[in-house]
């Protein structure tokens, strides 16, 4: 099936801004900033902005483009990041010590595909070559989270704290609001339902059955995180998951990443910097062990992903990922694609926990109720936060 | 409430007769197999034959019988497994280096914490102290199993593999018959249901909507996996998950944990030694990668939990337990004990994946189709199998 | 050449002294106690009872008694300790681990080849075989100092420190003529001279030029050390090597090995169990880098071996093993042995730090003034004190 | 004493070219060059950069120019390399997350110090000034190696291995004769001599006795290496340290650093690239394991240094640093400065070996014959090789 104009021409114009806006994410960062890789999960900025733009060479132009020429032959071993299907790659905690190519060339890199992007553009283009470019545009925003994300880990290694850009605002103030809402049990639909993108892990659609249950419209704020550090939880075992007390106790956590205490105030690193902790903002960067804690303490527990996404439409959300009790597993009738495209989610559907809804950092308009975010449980860099239930 | 004399008697045998299945497994054993720790996973029979008497003496005998006298002032520290209001403990990894007290001795400590206990039957017993009790006979047989897998293993890692029990049989032929059993979709019932003893995993019982499914009647068998072993699978990794990938490529995992080929033939450790692979026997000691990466490779997938529990009642088993494709996490209103007895399960819901059935290490009556066991996705020296749904 | 009547009687004289004191040393050891390996330097009772027993099995019987049959074909890959040239053998490390052979089996092999070797000396001997048995019987005495030392460091890892034997003597008071010894700038002749027994690594006798220097009559004691500890030394890096300081914080090292502080006073655990501090005896179980701390604490330096040899006549020594400042390298016109035997020293001369003198757990007439004791400079399990010299 | 106004004058010139050499060898790299550090020995040319004018600021500025102000009050942190007195530092395996301070801003810290210490010589200088300020430029000499030997490492990292320069030779043709000259049994004086700078380790120039002893004209080539190569020797023990084994199998260790065999020819990686190995050309990037066990394959030995300082003047030398068979240990009445200039070699005396000569990547006139030079025994990233003796 050919697509018709008008619905290529707007996937053009979203192929345009959305590459536009990673380079915009960078566009703060020295030539330094774009190499750092101070832990393994954390890609250097010049990664990212190679990577997304590998994706599209790779599983666009490569093959539907005549006469398409790599931009250079040594790319599609350096900026793969974990499809097996397309062959050998540089090991993850690699990618730091890239000096070349240099973060020039890597914009050079960008521009060329684009430019090509724009030739298939120009050409009757079938709905599979389509589904291919919105998949690696959605692809391309996840890695401008992952930007946001790491160029704060980045900088905040630096020995002295810089700041990205002193106009950035994470986070405002919850509301007030933060009763349970309440539901009663009965039998679901849960999966993605419409005829717009989404992600293969969010589909089949299908049934499943709610107990009765109410969860809080507003997600934990900074403030009550505050009472569960005072009442002595971090030194506390009876609150935690063995495997997350182990954690604690290995990685002397006292409090969530990128907060500081001074003896007497708390401070908390942002990307405008350090600053005076806000009391009233959402409570973030948080692994699943401390979540898990958290709702131990407040003797209710997390919602399941499912409670969560029947729930969603009442629920004040948007500032913070929400780890749920529900583990990254496949929904009945998952299917994944064929070839390296399959290898998109179905491979890490063990030892992660699902997050549910999105943070400051997600790009506008990508998430929506059905996404499954996913990672491991000892895993803080991320905008993570969460929502009580009972 | 205090029982009635007819289940005391009936309780008081079940103890004599748990605690004396323990020592019989043992019995096999020199003095030096009882101090083996090869991994730390694995702990020495020496260790197991402690601590299932330390249980009864610390929940039970030092509470409830008066002027009860710790046997060792030392034990409490030396045979607490991971009971954090407990105390502290011995380092899990140490245990194998325990030396003393001798092995003699740990068979007085039972001695001594049986003739106490029996002292306690005789006097009148209200419900809790039954309870736990039951409990901790409970608790024995799980042991009962560990350290059959654990004196496997520990045999194995002697350089020429001695026999335990030369007639030891460990599992026998499979059905032929290994048809897909077809449910329809429907709301199921899960979680124990009666009024005998379960663990506290296993409630609260609860709602669930289940799919359409298929289900295999019958485990996968050493000749169908031989077929995966044969076409490649271990080299290929399109049947992995990525962490499953990492951990074949990091251990050299090319078979099940306890073949050997020596180029030509399979052979198998088990109890009764090492002997050429019978085909028509449950294939055991998978990891839980292993399992997923061969439901891929057979186009399947493995059942849930919950698809199993309602199912079970048609299946055959028993040989093995069985992976599922469902994480170890909390029931609906699950709710765990105060104090120590709290810790059994409930901190453990993380980083899990369930297993349903029993196998031939397991004590007779010890399971029930609602019993969850739990491992970590890497683990293989439990006799685990699995089963086929679609 | 034959050796005459009167020194093989001798020998063999030598030979069951030496096998039974090896003996005697484990006599007050459980069958438990023969299998402790609580860390990787340390090797079970149990092993050095049968890796002595297969130095006469494999350089002696094997090649020099007709029809002399192994005791037990899979021994050699038990008991080898480090000669790559006999092959394949057990990772050090899983020594521990192995609940097989029995001890009973171990003290039958002993008896076995004590047997066979009393044939052999009923032969005609070659210097060849009696060279070899002397070297063994060396070996063996080696052994049993490792015993002394490998089973203390197992004793102290059990919980609660348990008594090797109440009336064993470690240590008895030092002189207290500390003074320095004067020696003026001279050629001496450093190795071993005479027609007995030496190592290989002792030879070739050769000429080094002293410098005027000083050495102490007596060791460091106790009391000396406690001013050390109590001087802050232990926290101060400007006594220390960078290796040495990067040890003590790794490991927060804050006194020798054996001591324990209770807030008041200094224990000592020894073979006679835990006591007060005794500010008479040497110190021991120090490390190199304590070793040289100490000596810049003072002002002064460790001597050279060269340099204690020279000087060993007019020192008081004898109860702990001296670290020098010489690194363990080869003599001029060192040459090693061919074969196996070739890899007793020569192999081992890097990265370790020469001892010199003996300790209380030196077996009798086993040491002289050439003798070079080596180890690494963090190890501390030996009998290991120091003498300054400036 | 204060200094003539001639010698002010002369280290003035000294200091500004040597300062001048530094930027000259970072000339080639991009600003990404400057961040790398692909593994924990090796520095981040920025930081050498960095780190080197640090020496001058701490050293001589901060105290001895009056009104001194530091560049940026972070800097100390950041640069100081290993120097316990000056406080707290940066770790060093994150020097190559160092963003910030950029690259320009480090080229101006350069700058900034070059001006003050300008300043500084106009005034009347004392000697103690002068000598650190000599101290400083030899240090930085040091460092001018470092750069090279890291720059080569970082770009081989690259996995394309790109260019430093395409005209930088490292190697010339040894000369055809590699004879050995003989050296009579004497006492000889080593040790600086002289009224020029030295550091502190060559000194005192004291007497040791030499043996008779041969020592080859010439260092070893890579045609003599590889038939180290061909014949094995890799694979068999016999050669090798009992450490340098483990060494070689743990890293799978076949042939020097930066050699590579594409199953028929052999290639090197230099500074100007991959390119067929030159069998001419001195060994290098070797480790002390590798030099021992080639010259045991030769049944020979390595000199002690005492041994090549003797018979340095007869000797080719210049292109590789040579191993040599002494332990980096301290020379008789060795005494360290105080404070932290004394923490520059004193405190690196254990667990290295000695190199002895000077090497294509040394500065000119920085060595000399009783120049010591040392690493650990596993270090290869050095252009190391060695010269046989007997």
């Amino acid at each position: 099936m050919t697509p018709i104009y008008s619905e290529l021409n707007s996937i053009l114009e979203q192929y345009i801004s959305t590459r536009k806006n990673t380079v915009s994410i960078c566009e703060p960062l020295s030539v330094e900033d774009h190499l750092s890789q101070p832990i393994v999960d954390v890609s250097p900025p010049k990664w990212h902005l190679a990577h997304t733009t590998w994706f599209f060479e790779t599983f666009v132009l490569r093959n539907r483009l005549d006469d398409y020429k790599l931009f250079d032959s040594t790319f599609p071993f350096l900026f793969n990041s974990y499809y097996e299907n397309e062959g050998k790659r540089l090991e993850r905690n690699k990618r730091g010590n890239l000096s070349r190519p240099s973060v020039a060339e890597v914009y050079e890199y960008r521009s060329y595909v684009d430019k090509h992007m724009q030739t298939l553009f120009s050409q009757a283009l079938d709905q599979d070559v389509l589904d291919l470019i919105i998949l690696g545009l959605n692809h391309e925003e996840q890695h401008q989270e992952l930007l946001l994300t790491d160029i704060k880990y980045g900088l905040y290694e630096q020995v002295f704290h810089p700041i990205y850009n002193s106009n950035f605002t994470e986070f405002t103030n919850l509301s007030t609001n933060s009763s349970m809402i309440e539901f009663k049990a009965q039998i679901a639909e849960i999966g993605y339902k419409g005829d717009g993108f989404c992600f293969d892990n969010e589909l089949s659609r299908h049934k499943t059955y709610l107990q009765d249950f109410k969860i809080s419209k507003e997600v934990v704020s900074n403030a009550e995180w505050l009472e569960f550090i005072e009442s002595g939880a971090y030194r506390d075992f009876k609150y935690w998951h063995s495997d997350g007390w182990e954690w604690v106790k290995a990685n002397n956590i006292s409090m969530p990443l990128y907060w500081e205490f001074d003896g007497k105030d708390y401070f908390r690193f942002g990307l405008s910097g350090l600053k005076k902790l806000n009391l009233n903002e959402p409570i973030s960067h948080i692994s699943y062990y401390e979540a898990a804690a958290y709702a131990e303490f407040r003797g209710k527990r997390l919602p399941t992903e499912f409670e969560w996404e029947f729930a969603s439409s009442k629920l004040n959300w948007g500032q913070v990922w929400e780890w749920t009790n529900s583990a990254y597993l496949a929904y009945p009738n998952f299917s994944k694609a064929d070839g390296a495209v399959g290898e998109y989610n179905a491979k890490f559907m063990v030892n992660q926990m699902v997050l549910r809804g999105a943070s400051i950092a997600t790009a506008k308009g990508h998430s929506r109720p059905s996404y499954r975010n996913f990672f491991q449980a000892n895993l803080r860099w991320q905008f993570t936060g969460l929502r009580l239930a009972e």
